[in-house]
């Protein structure tokens, strides 16, 4: 199969760095264009990608000439690991200019045709780009993957949701360093402490489920209208963000139902057979004291939630824990998800 | 004034350093008898205690004899460090033979003429001991201070209760190592990571505050009713815990309502001026990523609790941070404190 | 090809659960017997284990029964990870009753007709073989690898010996929390903190490279004459031991040399090709600050020694640093290296 | 007695706060001006400080306007924490306009009739300030302490050279993270890693304490002349640098002599009392495995050395390990101990 060739912007970042680890030898995609900032631009990769992987510089990427973010690439789909402070602009640009736009960043997640897309979640969201085509004049359009710390959630959330109506979450977040990027976080923030704020982070935690879990009515998403509180916190770890979680549900629910409903959860990305999908979305532990990050975070590459400690709420209904790993299903191997499925559906 | 002699039940361990560091120059009491297992007796403490604090071994200390924990002391008042494998049955000897003690160990809590005391939220648990005396026919009783996260919960929960009568709390920790004692934790549990799960210690902190916040009629606590949700985690700080909380009020609040009454809490502590209390037992803090453990454990000796980020919550009332040092405030210095007012009571 | 059946002494414990981790789908060998303390026995691997690596327990492993170690196992080939408390005795057990005995343990090494071996540095002392089975009058015997930092700095010296006759070093090493087995070092001994002291680490360190780099006289070896400072550390990290070299030559030296050597460096498991063996044994970084333990401890596979900052020393001859897996290449991966040179001589 | 009105240049920074904390209360020095970028000026300090110290700050300084960094403080003695990017011009403005400048910066260190200056160390090179108001044509002039690193190595290094006569030294440290300021160190550097480099500083280290130990002649200091290498390490410790060392001697050594030199030094801070002299500059420490940071770096307050494990060197003649704790006796407290001597002395 001949693959599509693929365009990273912010591809020295951290976000770009993760596009480039995953799509190596992908069997959809081929990296053709890595767009940076000017610094960057004319020079090969491998010279200005200050890489922290613990994995190798991809060969197929080392030797690619950088170049800026300019919707002229050949390839005609991108992923957009950008900054925020620029994400907004560019990306409307090469939407504008015809390209698929797959992007990490915040900044058009909650514009109203844009999908916000979890491809087990909410599939039906895909029905927006048409109407986004409409407004860019073209084949151009953005579909967006929420924050890091939403995606654990929602992906809970949407089968308890299904089976028992969710009305209220109280979650509480242990964020892992790498959610900050690089530099990031500062050590002395980091050793010997827990710093119990992320700026902007609840808002988006607050917020983007119930776009995840509305539902597309002609243009646009009618949102959830159950009720998070998210408490935001940094702790000391590299990548994996636990989140504990107090649910209120419409129905009465027994933990073994719960259990039941989160193991047998499947969706589309599973059915298609998707190349990044792994086979259980959620991977249910039964030690009392797991989800841990340093051993957890990995199970099926890090692209499922991996949920703990299922256990009867004295407030609420169900408390629970779960971990996501932040950098791959929490952001570059959700956009790649999200590609794939527009891939399979003929969209891109 | 003359000093009251007091002894130390399991004076090597790291509750028992605590006490001993706390007691150097302490204006009520003075450390004469050092109780430890069979293993230390007979020997001076600088040669049997591996000491961990950053502070000088005491010199009263250093060359004190240690004894066993037989009920047989020169002083008739004795802190309890014991770990909670033994603390049952030694306190109880102590206190059937007629000494006062005084104890952070989690075995007698619940025992219905118990006072599980804090100085600030409820004192007239006092009364509880002249039933016990009755019960040990004699002068001797035990009185216990709470789990280390259950300190800061009721701590808060005090003056909010009074206030506006609280309903429902949910709570999320983020606990310190030095909770586990020493050597406790293994570092491949903390560097890197956290384990979401503390043997007990859920059960601890939704049934201790009910007491806590209960109301003695004759012999015994009508506990609060109030319903607690507690996930405890482990994570990677030395001192001081960290802990969310959204809470559920009866009367409807504001952050303001909330803010000053928290900022306006004193207790009988306070008003009697006892050594150990803080001028402000809760100190609230305004920047947005504050309290953190390394930079606000300390304060006022670490015996206030630090809240921060009170804001509205979208699920209950109120969501907001607390900061406890489980070590002092959540452990020795609790204790130390309890008996600052027994003796400002005249009841040691 | 048929795979020769091997059995593992201490299973459960952390490198003998490398063990089983690094021959899941080994070509050689098979794992057919878990061996461990009568606690475990008589029940199967997955229930006794206390799994704690980041990969899923090998399915062939999961439901072995695991046994005592004793010297009856149907695999006449047995790895030990065992204590060194228990080594001792057990090994030579074995070793008399006709098994191979391929050991990370201690208590053997310095045994005069035992090899201490790396398949790179000392291949000639497998001659050894022969004057140990006499001894234990059968087929039985030891053969051991060296300890954890022992393993980076023995493969470093070997080929610069060979090139410039090594005649000083004073080595210091930052290593692994993994290098004290689970639970190991205290959390408190870890975070925020150095602990400069490894219990009869410096005695092992600066002894065993003088039996690796020495030569097979008969039933013996003469060991290599030059002198080491060994400074051992502990520090806070998970696994990776690095260990900073000022190195002093007979001959004089230039960094081009030196890395040069230590580029072109390749042993006997390289000419073999056997299957554990690193292409390059020895791996040189170019950047300043490389290598950290977290970007390149997994280089090929854990089994190359990484070095970097090669620089002329204003004392000695050379400075250098070098960074070593210290549970793979520095144990059970040096093992299974071992028993893979034994297997392509014929031995087992 | 009246204090001597003195002002901190780079106020706001890492080294500026440490400045304000260890001068609130001194008995020789009263903060009256603090100054730092324009971005600053013109406000209250307390409103532009980040404050990240665990004390609070302090009350005399929160108030006070912060001024930019000219020369004319009212304050005729400044101390500087001034990033060595603006330290060069800076300081030497000031020195020129006549003030006397206590410095932390590194611009100046080597400036041949700039005192590098430890009180315990070479108070002699205190007569260079004279050549120093020649050149800058007034009562102005400059003194400065050294690298953190240094400071330690130089403080062990003076008694043993007096006593023994260092030839050869080979350090290797694991530095603190607050060594590189805020935010300094990024956590994804820090946490589970070492990294084996620090930009600048082994050339700092190899060099400081030639001119320390040297000799005033004249006009300048005649630097020792023995060796050093130095291997500078970043490790996850948030104070206080640990440095082993190997030492060669001129004489045959035991380590009897060696501990009882160390243990017996006292240098003029002492005989003086200077307020922030320790009364031991170097403790001993017995303990097989100390010092360690967390448990040994505010020993006497952070201003004295702590050295431990004092044993024979293979290679060199004696090997032991070093704490300093940086902030402090390697940065601010080294300062303030400068301007206390030469307050003593009449200087200032």
């Amino acid at each position: 199969m001949k693959r599509i060739p693929v365009g990273i912007l912010g591809a020295t970042g951290a976000v770009g760095q993760r596009f480039v680890q995953l799509l190596e030898n992908h069997s959809y995609f081929e990296i053709t264009d890595l767009c940076a900032s000017e610094r960057s631009a004319g020079k090969s990769y491998k010279d200005v990608v200050l890489w922290r992987l613990p994995t190798k510089l991809p060969a197929n990427a080392a030797n690619l000439e950088v170049k800026t973010c300019e919707a002229n690439t050949g390839a005609k789909v991108v992923f957009s690991g950008l900054d925020s402070t620029v994400a907004g602009e560019i990306e409307e640009n090469f939407a504008r200019a015809g390209y698929a736009v797959i992007s990490n960043s915040k900044n058009h997640r909650m514009d109203s045709d844009v999908p916000l897309l979890i491809g087990e979640v909410n599939p039906d969201q895909i029905k927006l780009i048409e109407f986004q085509k409409k407004r860019f004049g073209g084949d151009g359009f953005i579909v967006t993957n929420p924050n890091c710390t939403t995606v654990g959630l929602a992906m809970v959330l949407k089968p308890l949701d299904e089976a028992f109506g969710v009305e209220r979450v109280v979650m509480t977040s242990m964020q892992a360093l790498s959610g900050a990027g690089y530099p990031g976080v500062s050590a002395l923030d980091a050793v010997d402490n827990v710093v119990p704020y992320i700026e902007d982070e609840e808002e988006k935690v607050e917020v983007e489920p119930l776009k995840l879990l509305g539902k597309v009515y002609g243009n646009e998403v009618k949102f959830a209208s159950f009720k998070i509180d998210a408490h935001c916190n940094r702790v000391s770890v590299r990548d994996g963000h636990t989140e504990t979680l107090s649910i209120g549900f419409k129905k009465r629910v027994t933990t073994t139902q719960v259990t039941r409903v989160l193991k047998n959860f499947r969706g589309l990305p599973q059915k298609l057979g998707l190349p990044s999908a792994p086979k259980e979305p959620i991977v249910v532990v039964e030690e009392a004291n797991r989800p841990q990050p340093v051993l957890d975070r990995d199970i099926n590459g890090g692209m499922s939630i991996i949920v703990g400690r299922i256990r009867e709420s004295n407030v609420l209904d169900i408390n629970l824990v779960l971990l996501v790993h932040n950098t791959i299903r929490g952001a570059a191997g959700a956009a790649i998800l999200n590609a794939e499925l527009l891939k399979a559906r003929g969209i891109i």
